[in-house]
């Protein structure tokens, strides 16, 4: 079959199916995501042999180990994410809810009520375990899923899609709800960016050139998600020993995540107090440091910054570090430098807490708190389909309210317009 | 100066002031509002003397009547956008609103707030109200704005833009927050749509031509509008009377805009005692009527529906007539044709009532009522910058919450993420 017949079938019993799961129950909803993390468990075998052939090629490709790693499925990994299923399973469900309603002068009586999305498109990359996730955060919505990752991942992407989509359907999820691209060509993405009779939204997983890619040719909406060049800026009146919990924190306990400081702008006031025993702390943990002027005269290992450090997503132990003489030139590199992600302030300063959070353009702005809490899970949302860095339609990490849309109800008797 | 600098400045400039209006406050805003509508009525000689060129351009061209109408600008008309900005003054600004806040177990405080979307970008065609009406919501909303008019209009949007803008400036909106593309060529237009350095959204506002065009090449993030294919389904047990009444204000009242019916399903039960003098009402209101073999029957002025005419947009005084032998059957009518705007049922019957809201897919969804509500100012919201058929962000009618994005603001007092 070739991609086109592929992505138009596919397409078409999703948008078929999506009318269907917008009327199912929470039960039923509930039901189905149990069934598909029991069938994830009961049949590991086929998932581990699947998997193993994805292992083999990657080998013989000279795959690097974390990306290995990352691709990687076992026991221990498939039961977490058969419990990742059953954890969407206890989550309220978003569908139904009435935001707001009012009753208009002439009678009409208007309700605003939560609705899914339709047909989502997921485009990821190397991990298997989003095929799950998605599947599962889509579902719980209401929503049809199409899903198309990485070609490194077909094998084990196909094997879980069957699973989890055969045991969704024995419990009464329509047919076509749960879809997986199997062309593993790019042609496929391409054709998909295109999809606009029957996706209603698509949401790219994955690395900057991903990202790049599906926002530059999508004509279908896409939510952009990921990038991450965050700042903490440690102020003036900043408690030192706060600050460098925080800002070793933000940089060392998972580097190669979106919600990791790339950038620490510290105060002059305070950098010759801060700064030595900081970027020691750094280089022992093995962080490379790239630094300004000022900076470099505080640690024989740093070396001079360039305008590309300021602006570099690093994921990974580097880190750009800028002694700055004022909230206000703060402010200016963090609107330079950003993707709006999350930033974060150290300061004592009232009124320096309250312009930070004003001023800053980004998703999630901190006063005194690491930058690594921009998470759906750390925000209390119980779930995340990934974390917007766009402003329309969501902000941040979205949970499952951010998968659905809103429909207006009205019930009138006989109202018409003059 | 040649478009992709003017566009450079202007998204450079808006973007500029959009970090400055974010903390505008309510008050100056409403100020700049009333100043710009006393500037429209103290300056309208210019206005209408600007407007002249555009009219006797058209009039050169050839513009039709109805066009030209649109085109035109008189006292009062000045009057209506100078009253539409002093009402924008009083309805309450949307940002700042703490829309939820939590407290999470590790003791961050988390509130999720609403901002401006940063910087609007707008492309409409040739009603030079736009100009005044858009620059005004979405200042109200703390955004900057980017005006692309139709070429027809070019004279009457460059002088209200400048006044405005100026009248705006002059009350203390940063410079740059109120631009107008000047350069009227469509090359300015495709560059629009791939500024995403400067514009969050691109707004297009005008017929299905624009929208297509708006959608297919914009890289920047778009609210799609207008295209509205409703239907008005009279069930077996409606109220015939009503349902007459419904019927006619749903197409005749003013058949020119996105929320007129285009097509009328009639239960079969019905249709008999229904249509005849329904359908004779329509042809005395000079209605052309397009039916099924069925509807034929009813009116010797009735010609044979064609596939096109279940999937036009007509704006116009044509009416596609169908007769359905069920609900089911009107359900599948809609999502086969719908472009999910507005739909209603006419009926008695709790259960189909319940069930057509429930699983007809369309931004309202009326029981009882016409169509032609669909409208920010009919739902009560005091405004409208237009009417939103996709699913992300916004649906249904659009006001200055729709202009608004969020983020969230994080109090803690040194958490760090383990």
């Amino acid at each position: 079959m070739d991609y086109i017949t592929e992505l138009t079938e596919k397409g078409k019993a999703a948008k078929q199916a999506a009318r269907k799961l917008a009327s199912l129950s929470t039960a039923q909803k509930n039901q189905a995501l149990i069934a598909m993390a029991t069938a994830l468990e009961t049949k590991q075998g086929i998932i581990v042999a699947a998997n193993a052939k994805d292992i083999n090629r990657a080998q013989a490709n000279g795959m690097s180990k974390p990306l290995m790693d990352r691709l990687l499925l076992n026991e221990t990994r498939i039961k977490t994410m058969a419990e990742g299923l059953r954890q969407i399973a206890t989550l309220p469900d978003p569908i139904g809810e009435a935001i707001a309603g009012w009753l208009r002068p002439n009678g009409l009586a208007i309700t605003k009520m939560r609705v899914p999305l339709g047909v989502i498109g997921i485009i990821y990359e190397a991990r298997p375990n989003v095929t799950v996730d998605a599947a599962g955060l889509c579902l719980k919505a209401g929503n049809a899923v199409i899903l198309r990752g990485g070609s490194e991942a077909i094998d084990s992407n196909m094997a879980i899609a069957e699973i989890i989509a055969e045991a969704a359907y024995a419990a009464g999820v329509p047919a076509g709800a749960i879809a997986l691209v199997e062309t593993t060509d790019r042609q496929a993405v391409t054709a998909m960016l295109k999809l606009n009779h029957y996706l209603d939204v698509i949401i790219p997983r994955g690395g900057a050139g991903l990202i790049r890619t599906v926002v530059e040719n999508s004509t279908v909406p896409v939510i952009e998600t990921g990038t991450g060049v965050c700042h903490t800026f440690v102020d003036a009146t900043a408690d030192l020993s706060m600050a460098q919990d925080i800002a070793f924190n933000a940089k060392v306990s998972r580097p190669g995540v979106c919600n990791a400081m790339e950038t620490l702008l510290v105060h002059e006031a305070v950098a010759e107090q801060f700064l030595p025993t900081m970027l020691e702390r750094y280089h022992q943990a093995g962080v490379v440091i790239r630094g300004c002027g000022q900076t470099m005269k505080y640690h024989s290992a740093v070396t001079l910054a360039t305008d590309e450090d300021w602006a570099a997503e690093f994921l990974d132990l580097i880190l750009a570090v800028r002694v700055v003489n004022s909230l206000e030139a703060a402010i200016e590199h963090i609107a330079t430098y950003s993707t709006r992600h999350s930033e974060a302030i150290v300061t004592g300063d009232y009124e320096h807490a309250r312009r930070f959070q004003q001023e800053v353009d980004a998703a999630a702005v901190y006063v005194n708190a690491s930058t690594r809490f921009t998470d759906g899970f750390e925000f209390g949302f119980g779930a995340e389909i990934g974390i917007s860095t766009q402003k329309l339609h969501a902000r941040g990490p979205m949970g499952l309210p951010e998968l659905t849309s809103i429909k207006y109800v009205i019930n009138g008797n006989g109202q018409i317009r003059n």
